[in-house]
């Protein structure tokens, strides 16, 4: 017997899948240092940061106006209950963080729903959580879309969402960035 | 003027006051690596983590019962409030972690009461929390108590308990550990 079969039945790793996208990724390749389609494991007991830092984010995104640390997740599991779950944290002092419907302020969480949109400025990630068994590690897998999931720029909006999480389309509020930006101007 | 003097108004940091007893203590001197009555400064992004491996948790406790990280602390601002708080989430798969009534297993979480005990074997922290302004730094103050907080081994209760979250005591389940212990068996 070797020793991978010696091995108890392997067991299956929680994964959250996150596909990104950004109107100017072609041209800025903000998602240069991402590993795209490579399932990445994290200890349970890791943060996993996203943001312009490289020396603290794992997931590093390259684009002056992302912050140090833009967001973060952690896994936990729910009190009373086996499910495993993520929660997500804006770290940026600038930008709000959206989550569905949920507005993020700085250092403000919220449990992701099973499949949800992420927004910050015209960056979108779609996620969806795979369920998995490891009370040790769990996984991410990124992709990239080549179309957005939201035709706008997301905002909190006050219209019902479908509960897929994927809403067509959210309105502009007056004192945001315009739908045709100079891409100085975008995020 | 100063570099000091042109700083802004010295903004204030919440501080998370944690007093820490064991009954053997002063025998097995698990708490040596502790830095008692110094005010440590945190960045908000980091996690406090309190555990037996000292390459993973700044806060080291010298036990071999101890788990590698015992359990891990986060820092973050409630939804719509502009109020900061504490969560603490238990790392260790061996052992429960209480915190008031509400006993954590493996990888739960909950936010700390304002002031309230956590325990985990015969280990008792009272922690108290010392509101701040900074949204940049958390900070730690830790101590050392001669006394017991509780009078027995912490364990779940169905008991009600007083608000300032101090229970006299509490009652051993039949399979625990007994009131005298072999020096050996303790936690």
């Amino acid at each position: 017997m070797t020793s991978y079969e010696e091995a108890e039945t392997e067991e299956t790793v929680t994964c959250l899948h996150m596909t990104f996208y950004h109107p100017c990724q072609e041209d800025k390749m903000m998602f240069r240092c991402l590993n795209f389609c490579k399932r990445e494991q994290l200890r349970v007991d890791e943060t996993a940061k996203f943001g312009r830092d490289s020396s603290i984010c794992r997931y590093n995104l390259i684009d002056s106006r992302v912050s140090r640390i833009q967001f973060s997740l952690q896994f936990y599991r729910k009190l009373n209950s086996s499910e495993f779950c993520f929660e997500i944290k804006n770290m940026s002092k600038k930008t709000k963080l959206i989550v569905d419907r949920t507005e993020l302020g700085y250092l403000n969480k919220t449990d992701l729903p099973w499949k949800c949109i992420i927004c910050f400025g015209d960056y979108q990630i779609l996620t969806e959580m795979q369920e998995g068994e490891s009370m040790d590690y769990f996984e991410t897998y990124l992709r990239l879309a080549q179309m957005p999931f939201l035709q706008e720029r997301c905002l909190p909006s006050l219209q019902p969402v479908p509960e897929t999480g994927i809403f067509p389309s959210l309105f502009l509020s007056q004192d945001e960035s315009p739908k045709e930006m100079d891409e100085n101007e975008s995020y």
